[in-house]
């Protein structure tokens, strides 16, 4: 991997473990107001809102808005499905909620894969999370990150070229110095196409434990990793 | 200080030495290529034509152009200033020369300071520098920035408002949720007139041994501080 000087890291998944977290969040608001629903099922319904709402800036149909708003617009038709009517709810409440995407967890070798990463190149989310969204959660977390990049800075959404182009180009470096880390083969399609370098590391377990994707890499990737220690080995790092 | 959530900083000046680093690279150059020019005049000269090429931003003259590109143009004219046709040099030698703003050393109580301010803050630059000029100098200088913010990301160089509330909004804050760092008036003023908190702090040798601005607070900042230590014990943090 001679040249590369950067590793742009997908984050929901790849990095931080999005279901258990948000339905961590998601069962404590349940308790809290008496309501009956599978935390876990609410997780899923939310991201199952998540790539229809990024579509509509992708298509042009809406300027490009951040995440947060994108997740909270789909938080209330979440909420109405389980029974709840959000304008019963306080908007402060509301707001604590869909912040559960900031409060999560990292998986078990992510700090001290990214930490021996850092020792040699740039790291770097590349996420269509929003720049406070990935701030709050690597402040919580222990994330390591050299700088907060991704769809908000670029104004695309993955898998848009553009989202990668311009990553690279703030950067002032060539795509081909840039690395994406990713779980998800559609993206690291993305990214090989715009002419960066990639690497999988397969969560078999993003989605819970009955996930029937991404749990191999589908492509002949650069590298193919079973963990961010195993990458950092894998490029050399201490 | 109730309420600070984010501590955002200038970086010419407030967290480097620009004079001195860009000198010494200035001095290399000059002895490589066998010049007969003071570093520091050059240096000077190079960041006087800093504020009129912002200014053809500011104004509409050009599309939001990132430092970088700034720089060299004007580094190209001070070349010709000192006797050397830049036509007749290489582009790396001169990309090379360019990125002196990339290694600029911190004040000596710079990185110990922010430590201990990330212990209880965000902390970011708010530079007119681009990206790739903040996140290479922190690497090679060891600045431990949450984030890298600033004119790039906010699409607007200071002192225009937008690009403090831009910096605001994108951390999902008030603007009296952040506070400015800087050791010049005028930055804080601005930034003032848009609602942040402003902190000072005098670094009396940025411009030589004879500097006759910003010696001290024109108005009464928030904070005054002698050093980064000083205004991380100012505001609590251990």
């Amino acid at each position: 991997m001679q040249g590369v000087r950067a590793l742009l890291f997908d984050v929901f998944g790849t990095v931080v473990d999005w279901r258990s977290g948000v339905a961590r969040e998601a069962a404590v608001f349940f308790a809290r107001r008496g309501i009956n629903a599978d935390p876990h099922a609410f997780a899923d319904a939310w991201r199952d809102r998540y790539q229809p709402a990024m579509q509509a800036v992708r298509s042009g149909v809406r300027p490009f808005t951040r995440l947060d708003t994108l997740h909270r617009e789909n938080l209330l038709g979440i909420l109405r499905s389980v029974g709840v009517d959000p304008t019963g709810l306080p908007e402060a409440e509301i707001d604590d909620l869909n912040r559960a995407w900031h409060r999560l967890d990292p998986w078990p070798d992510s700090i001290g894969g990214l930490e021996r990463l850092k020792s040699r190149f740039i790291i770097a989310p590349l996420s269509n999370g929003n720049v406070a969204l990935l701030l709050n959660m690597a402040k919580r977390a222990g994330l390591p990150w050299d700088a907060i990049l991704g769809a908000e800075v670029a104004q695309a959404y993955k898998p848009q070229p553009e989202a990668y182009l311009r990553t690279a180009d703030i950067l002032g470096l060539d795509p081909a110095a840039c690395m994406l880390v990713a779980a998800h083969n559609g993206d690291l399609a993305a990214a090989r196409r715009c002419g960066l370098r990639t690497a999988f590391v397969a969560r078999p377990t993003e989605h819970g434990p009955n996930q029937a994707t991404d749990l191999a890499p589908s492509e002949a990737w650069d590298i193919v990793a079973s963990d961010f220690n195993d990458l950092a080995t894998r490029l050399g790092c201490a």
